[in-house]
């Protein structure tokens, strides 16, 4: 189903794309806690201030941690497949950790100050994508990494394990692009039309989230980027093929 | 670089995923026509509706028939090449002219009321579309539509118009979803938490709208759901594949 250069070597744009992707990310983070420090007081949990952990710890762990996660196939391209899944659901968890807290703080903070909570497009989004990023974790930890699933099944599975981790991180970055258009109009109202500075800032950042996961999905699609099989691993998807040549693969 | 099924026949699952697209696609439209009518007093050129035209426009031009656009080839899969190529490049000249009518609307919407333009990050991207889109449409019938360019040339720049139109799709769809968070603040302000019944069917609208881009996607980005090649292309291709055999299709 995936085609995969038989040769082990990097790419050799590969390694260009890759470090311009993390130049966005950590530029999208540090644009995010520029925007709260300067325009927004910067962060605290016991204050007002509590908000302002939700777009940091959102951005850190459901934009930048999560897009790196997906990216560990095509860096480690010559890393046992283990150590690499391991890295791979490891980078998740930390992903969902830290969103976990950004998720608490938005809710005490609404609970505080007496807001009403999921109203929003922005938190219908939000919350589909926290189900999603649980369940995609529970369903590939349970087929990848515990050793029950057959071979057969993995093979089936990947394709739409991959499908499922693009859109999921699609929709974290669209959710994040709400995100910041609420607190923007929230705040400045009628001034946003009037070029103020955290307007226009907010706007550039906007633009480097979109930017970030366009490049991300970009580096994940090229084709002959995805990771080589090892001479182990392309044994044993030989004698797979040979086992199910009878097999239709089109078959759903 | 892209694998084909040698076999014309559909795939058994494809048809079923398409009329979903289409249901998905055309709820969405319908949708966006029943919050404009009910809600927002429906649609004119002459008036303060004029801005109506704006959401509806964008939503069929820039969704809907450019999702469309993206579909042909998966759904026009015996088709000779050229009439499906032909099909993709009209549906987007329909989308682009449709979208055309949206821009104008806003802008002179704009100008009569003495509204700033263009200081949002919903402007922003959808600026961004519009160029990246007009680019995309030049580029590719030059390559692929007008008789000069080589098919070598072809072959390597194929991959990159695939992923150009889906993230092209993609901002799409986010920047609808942007523009329908923004019209709702500015309309329902504080009454959005409240659960005001326009907020709910625009939050409803805003996840139709992410679902048919994410239908879209899935049925573009699956491998064995790509079009076959016809028997002369085949021939062509590996007339091809003779001649660059000692070139390498992974340098960049």
């Amino acid at each position: 189903m995936e085609s995969h250069a038989s040769s082990a070597s990097t790419p050799g744009a590969l390694p260009y794309y890759v470090a311009f992707s993390q130049l966005l990310g950590l530029t999208v983070v540090a644009t995010t806690g520029a925007w709260l420090g300067v325009y927004r007081g910067g962060i605290a949990w016991e204050s007002a201030l509590q908000f302002n952990v939700h777009p940091l710890c959102m951005v850190i762990g459901l934009v930048f941690l999560q897009g790196d996660a997906l990216l560990v196939y095509r860096v480690f391209r010559t890393e046992a497949k283990r150590t690499t899944k391991v890295l791979h659901g490891l980078l998740h968890v930390f992903a969902f950790i830290i969103a976990l807290v950004g998720l608490v703080a938005v809710f005490d903070y609404h609970r505080k100050k007496g807001y009403a909570d999921l109203y929003s497009l922005h938190s219908w989004c939000g919350i589909l994508v926290f189900v999603l990023f649980f369940v995609q974790w529970l369903v590939g930890f349970s087929f990848f990494l515990f050793p029950g699933a057959s071979f057969s099944l993995r093979s089936r599975y990947r394709p739409q394990h991959v499908f499922f981790g693009a859109a999921i991180f699609l929709l974290s970055v669209g959710t994040a692009l709400l995100g910041l258009k609420e607190a923007l109009l929230f705040e400045l109202g009628a001034k946003y039309s009037a070029f103020e500075p955290e307007g226009v800032l907010a706007n550039v950042l906007g633009l480097l989230l979109a930017a970030f996961g366009a490049v991300v999905l970009y580096i994940l699609t090229r084709a002959d980027w995805k990771r080589p099989l090892q001479a182990e691993e392309q044994a044993l998807s030989m004698d797979f093929k040979t086992l199910t040549e009878g097999d239709s693969p089109g078959s759903q």
